[in-house]
């Protein structure tokens, strides 16, 4: 199977057309400002006289951070050139490759802080910021020919190659954050060369399988923490730091799929399963716990702690992305789903240009600083979206996976184009045309015209309980299988409705959310007059809808019930009254966007 | 009002007898034993060279323990004197009574460490050890006519005087921790003398009206935590550690009492009422966070963190009773029967030598230490209780509560005899007898034999909905009134019932909790064969009841739902499939008892 990269595909308006066009006229630019104010840029100066006399400190990941950005930005020069835009970026450029040493290495932190201490210190990142550097630079060279970049990271390359697998001079054998191996890969499609494919196998196949790397990792955390209690094969749950753990998932499906290697496939799958079944909250987000920010136990899946971090519940969606290129289960897709239109981009604001780190499932305002003997000590997730963060991975992390969001479209296998997700635009791709027309999911009607394919695979979605087809078709996996059609309409019935966990989820017992097609919805204070907390739904409720220009979903409403408060705080529950409410709900993505206000995702059943 | 001492009341099986037979053969040597084990005796000997030779420290709150053990075991010898108890108990006093210092003053932490810095750091809770010391020297002069103890700490008391309120020398001016205040009021009582009211009303009239005990106080915790945010008078909510709270609400209560101040006695009926309407657990249990061990806000009542110490709500028990001796509101009974029932005595295993410090009202093993990549960073309360902790201030308490409990029992006013609470046994007083005979609370029938009274009121548990009494009586605030009987016969009909939490308790959204009379029952993991947090029950089950030795009282069954596991995390709410199951309670004061296992206090509805 081969992936038709998002850059054949212009994305028309409809959903993913109207965010590419706030991340181009926003998110571009307000990630790059409060990262000039934060000295990120001025920080590749690497100047620690001026940072001493100025009371600031380059700090280790800076590189990754902008990176990222120059990745978001060349993902947005792919849909038109910008000259002030790659001016910017070629600045950033020139002094990188300044600060690059003789002997190939580049971090601006190691620069001029700890600079003896190159390769001593596992939990630095340094390999995590060039696997970043080295997407950036991939894509920027797309975007605009330009290959400074690329040079650069190719001798940093070299060189960690020569550190890592022929000196074997560094005091770890693989990196504390993956990424490295997955920029490795995308770095040998890139270019060609085998050695590239070499090392992105060396650091996934020593990982789990090695002595230098010892248990009790950091001082902090345990193997587990970087997925570095079993060797890659022998994985079958996801575990660890959610985000390092689904860069490694993604390199070890990469992997997968150029090596043609199955256990590493099985791997990839068990751990998927793992996930989808056990370890997901129903927005993809991933990673229950700050502590850590990592994954816990099956069905450990609170939703006020949640930590669902952005970078890692879009990972999740480019892990199942991987996983669909190998084999097309509708799973895979229906999985990246809800990660993609849920907990990735309730990561930043419907203006552009705040973000959440976290994406919790409620906010209970009455439970922020909620001691007044001991203010401030307990933690909860911020409850507003910020411009910046100290660590601001998410930001640039969800600028890039916005602008490429096209990857997830398509892939060809021989004359079938497999059609994964729904998003209107138009492909041109050696000499083929796909054209596909459809809002959704507000709607779940799409038109496909395509050119140049004799045989078409459409996913049907998981929630999709009836759907329409202007051709006849079979379905297995999960797909849609159509013979010779270049027009096919099709409908997915989108119709509102509520979902139960899974009994091993104990903080949902007796609660229900809603859905609208892939998209989880949630009630928010400003919408409910009375406390949200408050409220129950009938289970047997009609929904009303009512399109919304500025969530670019419907609104939705149903039957609800208040607990009236008597007073008392146990009453019997043959004493207990409710009054019928109307239930306001707007999608999850879209929380909090209008000031701070309680926000719920499970809503209780009246009892 | 006049309260009936416990003293005068000889307990006679049933369920309080039997807990005072099991702390008196039981629970007061376990607790000596464990506190010998721990060197708490041996600093009493205040030799600073041997703990520095063997390695171990005089804690600065071990003469509060040891002071709660001498009451407790002081309690249990007014049912009958014995040598060898008496001797142990002699011991220790020989020992105290020789490290007094010549000025008066005694502590045997501030004796050999800090020397200099007495009186000078508020939370180092001397005046709290002192105000144990001065329980227990009371209590144990009035068990035994021995008068050693009590000598030394009034000379310790006038000695205080003279440094807080005539020499002012102190650094600070109310205590960290309170405890002193209500005992000199006890101690005013005992003797007679008025300058111990005086002191315990100074004590409580500075709290949150004086400079010198700033805010910010411990440089921990803000001015609430110490319940010094607002003179006394002004206060309406239970506010800050809830040990400390309640010790103060007590002694503000026998100040209202003592000085007939009605500004004094309508701020503690607010904070009652706070307490009752807001803040507290169904078991009775109040301090919701471990943080501070405090109140936080109102409705904050979570399950699985309840922090909810045994010592905080055995003395919303006892602020209860004191409020009960000013007025007789039905309520004020009603609360303290839910902590005495519940919260307090879960505190102590069924035989008598093992203590929680924390009383959850959820245990789910699965999110013990569920965080393999950061194994034990996340905090949850013990599911096991232990023979003896660092902090031991509970297991004492325990014991001086269980063997004092009579004084919940009766108050005279006049020729008015009142029944605020139901215990089997027999009291002679002031050449009137009374005869109670009932197997309450597994039972709800009372039969009451008096002499020497011309009225009778008893109250009607607030739980009860319907009684039946062998005389005529008039109902008010809670208290049937009969005239001129002897002998009377009460049927509080008692069923199983299920309660539902106030609307603004979130965390018990959709769910119900069960109760019998006063005492409530949860769900075990090692009486129910299936993940406990995956039962639902019925709303409207039939109940089983099953008489049990071991627990005191039936264990109860009701008709419930297992939520089936399809495999799948997110599944259509009508696509859920649930199986019939049988939900099996036991009373929550004997959870934990056999074994680590799950419990659950509220329990879902279907959803």
């Amino acid at each position: 199977m081969k992936q038709i990269p998002f850059y054949h595909t212009r994305l028309n308006g409809a959903f993913w057309g109207e965010k590419q066009r706030i991340s181009k006229e926003v998110t571009v630019d307000a990630v790059y400002d409060r990262f000039a104010e934060t000295k990120r840029f001025e920080a590749l100066k690497c100047d620690a006289e001026q940072q001493a006399r100025e009371g600031w400190h380059t700090h280790f990941f800076w590189d990754s951070d902008i990176a990222k950005w120059i990745e978001g930005a060349a993902y947005i020069l792919e849909r038109g050139r910008n000259d002030a835009l790659e001016a910017k970026v070629d600045a950033i450029i020139d002094d990188m490759c300044a600060n690059q040493m003789a002997d190939g290495y580049y971090n601006c932190f190691f620069k001029i802080y700890d600079t003896e201490k190159r390769f001593t210190i596992r939990d630095r990142h340094e390999l995590y910021c060039l696997g970043h550097l080295i997407e950036a630079a991939i894509a920027y060279r797309h975007a605009t020919g330009k290959d400074k970049l690329l040079c650069m990271v190719e001798r940093y390359v070299d060189y960690v190659i020569r550190v890592f697998t022929v000196e074997k001079t560094a005091k770890f054998m693989t990196p504390g954050h993956e990424e490295i191996e997955l920029a490795l890969v995308k770095l040998y499609r890139a270019t060609g060369k085998q050695k590239y494919l070499e090392l992105a196998k060396f650091f996934v196949d020593k990982r789990g399988a090695n002595a230098l790397d010892p248990d009790g990792y950091c001082g902090f955390a345990t193997a587990h923490y970087a997925q570095d209690h079993l060797p890659v094969r022998e994985m079958t749950t996801a575990e660890g730091h959610s985000v390092r753990a689904m860069y490694l998932y993604i390199a070890m499906a990469d992997l997968a799929l150029e090596c043609g290697d199955e256990a590493l496939f099985h791997a990839c799958e068990a751990i998927l399963k793992n996930v989808a079944h056990k370890r997901m909250y129903v927005t993809g987000g991933i990673g229950s716990s700050h502590i850590g920010e990592a994954f816990t136990v099956d069905y450990d899946l609170k939703n006020e702690p949640a930590y669902t971090e952005t970078c890692a519940t879009l990972a999740l969606a480019l892990f199942c992305q991987r996983m669909t290129k190998i084999k097309p289960m509708g799973w895979y897709a229906d999985t990246a789903e809800l990660a993609m239109y849920n907990g990735s981009i309730s990561g930043v604001s419907m203006a552009g240009d705040e973000f959440f780190y976290e994406n919790p499932l409620a906010i209970d305002l009455a439970d922020h600083n909620k001691n007044p003997a001991t203010k401030d000590k307990e933690r909860y997730p911020i409850t507003q979206r910020l411009k910046v963060f100290g660590c601001s991975c998410c930001p640039p992390n969800i600028l890039r996976f916005i602008n490429a969001i096209g990857d997830f479209m398509y892939t060809e296998d021989g004359d079938t184009l497999y059609v994964h997700h729904y998003m209107n635009g138009e492909t041109e791709y050696e000499g083929k045309t796909i054209r596909q027309t459809t809002a959704y999911p507000s709607c779940g009607k799409v038109k496909l015209e395509v050119d140049g394919y004799k045989k078409l695979a459409v996913r049907v979605p998981g929630w999709c309980t009836a759907f329409e087809a202007s051709a006849p078709y079979e379905v297995r996996d999960g797909y849609a299988y159509f013979d010779a059609v270049d027009v096919l309409d099709l409908d997915f019935h989108i119709q509102p409705r509520l979902v139960v966990s899974a009994p091993g989820v104990h903080d949902n017992a007796g609660r229900v959310a809603l859905l609208y097609g892939p998209v989880v919805y949630c009630m928010e204070g400003v919408d409910n007059k009375d406390d949200i907390f408050a409220l129950s739904i009938d289970p047997n409720t009609a929904f009303t809808l009512t399109p919304d220009e500025y969530f670019g979903m419907p609104r939705i409403t149903a039957d609800g019930y208040l607990k009236v408060d008597c007073g008392q705080l146990y009453t019997a529950i043959n004493a207990v009254q409710y009054e019928n409410r109307c239930l306001n709900f707007i999608p999850y993505y879209a929380m909090e966007n209008r000031g701070e206000t309680d926000m719920q995702v499970w809503i209780p059943l009246k009892a």
